[in-house]
């Protein structure tokens, strides 16, 4: 049986490219970035090298880039860092109830500590309306953190809209996107969207676990979390991981062209909904023009959990929700205003290059034969 | 020409074990551990097997170690986490001069936050002076911060009297040690060392850099730094980096008998030892009964980088005071009463399991050689 991965949203398979490159610097270029000698020169050398890869899919400079253990740390890093050197500015931090537990309960945290936190709701289709943001942002507003693609329906949220509503209201805020979805598989460049913070991760596009990076605008000044050496401009000391990060690098140098990727993907996307339009007491959760890389659906009367697990036992691997949240139910669903119940049967499918047409049939035979199955 | 690395307090090639390891985690059990499919279920017990054999190495239980980027992450987790966890009990914090700056740098930002930091300075020998301990915890104590082997001296520090001193002086303090350069090479038993906190790191020992670890002690309440999700307890939230995670325990597994290992390498430190002694303008700034891992000396006349770089240059690799400081005035030196020049001319040469008498050796004749044709 060969095994049908189908979560690439919660993590992916290494590719060979990422693999060889960690590989060549554990044993070769093993040095620590900081020493004085030929050891160390290499082992910079290979994190100039990932920083290149990417700079440039982002469309920025090397010196914008800060490598960071992933991309909770980064989102962490975002809005802990850029508060703390906005907090004289003032009080308000704008965000959504879509994002990543690791900018949300970022955001609690926050506003514990007396910040006041606003946060936004999506419509019914899974996006923030882009008014709601313009009533949101004041000129008390010191951040706004809006994910580019939702993680769990694929909804691509109005980023490129933020900047105007901080400018129309005066505001000192810094602009922070979590990036961690887009990135690799559509455009993603903070300075087209207007953003001053964005966070990108490695494990989503087949670099490894335990990678991940911020960019930080030029002359955008945020405070560290992280004390002990002057690495990444000192606003993330600590020896790199620099085998992660080179991986990292060679995985962003492998992802090929994303508009053609999307396109491919697409096709697994629509013929997925067509599918899923006709099983019996199937809703899609997703909207029509999501990300091509994610679907949401929702089996009436069968549990997520216990589909998934069907699923499985097929080698299907799928996810309810997301994987972060492990068994709780979503927020992100759970604000579009589904139900209970809806909510509860929720299974996400999510691509990514590698997966073929023949892999969308299996998916939907095997939801067919669950349906048949488990159905009460 | 054959490398020589002799800077394996910097970082260490990484172990074929580890290197397999990790390969194998990234191509096959590269799945999401929060995801509850098979593919998770493999990631998580990767996670399971490195967190038993970091836990046998400290011989403590699994519940009692959390996984971080690396010793930095760990240092700045259980300085800031322990402290925002004791705050309200009193609000002196006692450090060495000798520490990382991972531990020194985060005992400054928590002295700008309104902590008073006593800094514990060395003798003449590196090392603390117990009486000195005792003098500076008092009841207004919640954090004493001792590393076990100094980076850049191997002087082995007296971690195993805090405990009396915070129980005289009836302190509410958590004791912490980093045993970045410790672990894998002597005992390090947090509980017979009486310390509530231990941070370890995989690239010392010859695991990949990205990864580390912080044990805390059962029922010892420390606060997140990072927050978004559950992993690790939620002390530690954000998918975890499972290939570093599983080469850490791979290399961990593989250190074998660690007294053995020891015995051969005081055999390399003292042959070094006697030779230093003979040769012209050598001082050695280890004390005697260091680790028989690190060993620092300093050659009159020539500076630290001059050397470093003629060594280099016959494929010797080793290091000026720290690989962090990159070139920076040695902090743990100069507290020891080293005048400027002596250093200023410091080298660090380190170990590790791998080294051979004949790396000794050949180290010797290029220091003699480099004294011959650098020293004016």
């Amino acid at each position: 049986m060969q095994d049908i991965y189908l979560d690439n949203s919660a993590t992916t398979a290494v590719c060979k490219e990422a693999v060889e490159r960690m590989v060549q610097v554990m044993t070769v270029s093993y040095g620590n970035p900081s020493s004085l000698h030929q050891k160390g020169i290499e082992a910079e050398d290979e994190m100039d090298r990932a920083r290149r890869a990417v700079a440039a899919r982002l469309n920025c400079t090397e010196r914008e880039i800060v490598f960071t253990s992933g991309g909770t740390e980064a989102n962490n890093l975002a809005l802990f860092g850029g508060t703390a050197a906005k907090k004289r500015a003032g009080k308000r931090i704008v965000v959504t109830q879509l994002e990543h537990s690791s900018v949300y309960e970022t955001a609690d945290a926050l506003e514990q500590q007396g910040f006041e936190v606003i946060r936004l709701a999506p419509g019914p289709d899974g996006k923030i309306p882009v008014q709601s943001i313009y009533e949101a942002v004041n000129e008390d507003t010191i951040l706004v953190s809006m994910m580019l693609v939702n993680n769990e329906t694929g909804a691509i949220q109005p980023v490129e809209h933020i900047k105007k509503a901080v400018k129309k209201a005066g505001a000192p805020a810094l602009i922070h996107c979590d990036a961690v979805q887009a990135f690799g598989k559509m455009s993603c460049r903070p300075a087209a969207l207007g953003v001053d913070l964005m966070t990108v991760s490695s494990h989503k596009i087949h670099g490894p676990k335990g990678a991940g990076a911020l960019y930080i605008r030029k002359g955008t000044r945020i405070l560290p979390r992280q004390f002990g050496g002057s690495q990444e401009q000192a606003i993330r000391p600590g020896t790199e991981g620099v085998p992660s990060i080179a991986g990292f690098g060679a995985a962003v140098e492998a992802l090929g062209d994303t508009v053609q990727h999307a396109a491919e993907a697409s096709k697994l996307w629509n013929a997925l909904w067509e599918a899923a339009e006709k099983l019996p007491g199937v809703r899609i959760n997703s909207p029509k023009d999501a990300l091509p890389y994610v679907f949401n659906l929702s089996v009436e009367g069968i549990r997520s959990e216990t589909m998934l697990h069907f699923l499985a036992g097929k080698g299907i691997y799928v996810s309810s929700g997301s994987a972060c949240s492990k068994g709780a139910l979503s927020r992100p669903l759970a604000a579009m205003g589904l139900d209970r119940k809806t909510v509860d049967s929720a299974l996400r499918i999510s691509f990514s290059r590698f997966n073929r047409m023949e892999h969308v049939e299996a998916l939907v035979a095997g939801i067919e034969e669950g349906i048949a199955r488990l159905r009460k």
